[in-house]
């Protein structure tokens, strides 16, 4: 099997899979790139993943993922930031292990609101203050930090960092490849901003991450299982894609899907299922490759 | 019973009750105000609902509601422009039945991306083609259409307008008193921008009319019915509140909710409980009544 050169498997798109599984069907399905995810790379230890990565013959995309730093000081800021330090260094090793082309970019999800508070203003100065205290560490590491705005649907439980836009102003105090921006399709298509922070982003090199995934309604019950492969919702990947592609930015895409009915198949199928729908949907909007 | 004099009860918190129950039961709790649906009234009839409004010495505060004009141009289309006509009368006949203070305030819901279509851009331009055609007649009724953006999570199904920012760029063309928005806590509360917003309508007279309720997770499994009453959510009603009394509207506001929970309870539970709420987390951050 084959897929787009620039296709990269997130993890989460087979979520159940294993490390080495997901290694394995990525692989045999033609990609040459995957994200991973921090959870079945800890079930197998840090080296030994860098070593199965390494073997793989993958490039990294992503090692999803970071943040969850919106509680007031405390011993449970101070765990996320520590956990988010070792998160970083995990992102450059599993980057250095991955095959040329891998980019050290560690995703980072803000967190929601704190439980029982209203004040969406204070948990966003403390994303801010996080990314401060992670910005040298992140530095020193030769790792990005790809702050993801989600859609405001998860504003109060999972990010209170919601636009393109908002993301962006956090990362400008910090050197764009230090600090940057996970631009997500599911997350960002509705925002009628959405170009032209686009561009924005492309202007300073703050595209961390470009990855697509499909909305459609109605919701699923869960709303975090929601998305989609690209072309079975309504996104306009055109529009997306041409005004990432104008920006310059040439890396991986990963498509990232959160839905029960794709966990459910087989990872093969899924595998393919992705390739076909990613060179529908999004690969008419890239340059040729090189 | 008694309520605060400036909260109204839109009579989508009280789905289920005929105009009559609806116009009884606010009264008797204690509301100097109501804001109204179409299909209850126009089940009655514009002209008896009109006097039933009269007699029951209420306010109005909204009519709702008009909009769902993204289609393309065509029999559907024009029924719909013909609908809104329909409303902005009926707007007008129902805020002169009123009692002084009424406002002919015309809510207007976007709708989503026609069947089919990603093209959000085409359904967004077709909106301000739709005011355009009815801001004449708006003028001449003397009625205020107010533009309603909703949530990003109903932008592709129910409103291609998601923020107060967008919804004053479609209100600009037009005088304030033809063309304003609504403000909805539930729609615009996670908007980092919101704040400035609200300033901006205020600045240009364009809030229509202030609606309240709260937003808490986990969404219901229909999110349409996801609304809760103030102060059951994480919704900071203090700095929204606060934004939009700084502006000087010191018109009536609204608590309107779409909750299963809360249309299977009887009528007057939800008058009173509104009430409580209203006054518990809303009033205190409105100036003193003159």
């Amino acid at each position: 099997m084959s897929a787009h050169p620039r296709l990269s498997m997130n993890q989460a798109t087979i979520k159940h899979a294993s490390l080495d599984d997901a290694l394995r069907v990525t692989a045999e399905g033609g990609y040459a790139s995957i994200g991973l995810w921090r959870e079945p790379v800890l079930e197998v230890g840090l080296a030994e993943s860098a070593r199965r990565l390494a073997d793989s013959g993958l490039r990294l995309s992503t090692y999803c993922r970071g943040g969850f730093f919106t509680m007031p000081e405390g011993p449970d800021r101070r765990a996320s930031i520590d956990d988010n330090r070792r998160g970083i260094d995990e992102t450059a090793t599993l980057a250095a292990a991955g095959a040329p082309g891998s980019t050290p970019v560690f995703v980072l999800v803000a967190g929601g609101l704190p439980d029982g508070s209203s004040d969406l203003v204070g948990a966003r100065s403390r994303v801010a203050d996080a990314l401060a205290e992670l910005a040298p560490h992140a530095a020193s590491a030769g790792v990005t930090l790809a702050i993801e705005p989600l859609h405001p649907m998860y504003a109060s439980d999972r990010a209170v960092v919601s636009t393109l836009g908002q993301a962006l102003d956090l990362a400008e105090p910090f050197a764009p490849e230090v600090v940057g921006v996970t631009v997500d399709t599911f997350h960002v298509w509705w925002d009628p901003d959405v170009l032209a922070q686009i561009a924005r982003a492309g202007a300073s090199g703050r595209i961390a991450t470009y990855q697509v995934c499909d909305w459609a309604t109605p919701l699923a019950a869960d709303v975090l299982l929601s998305r989609h492969e690209p072309g079975d919702g309504v996104i306009d990947f055109a529009s997306l894609t041409a005004a990432v592609e104008a920006t310059g930015y040439d890396r991986d895409i990963e498509v990232e899907i959160f839905n029960q009915e794709i966990w459910d198949a087989a990872w093969p199928d899924v595998v393919e299922r992705t390739a076909r729908a990613f060179g529908a949907a999004v690969a008419p909007h890239l340059r040729a490759p090189a």
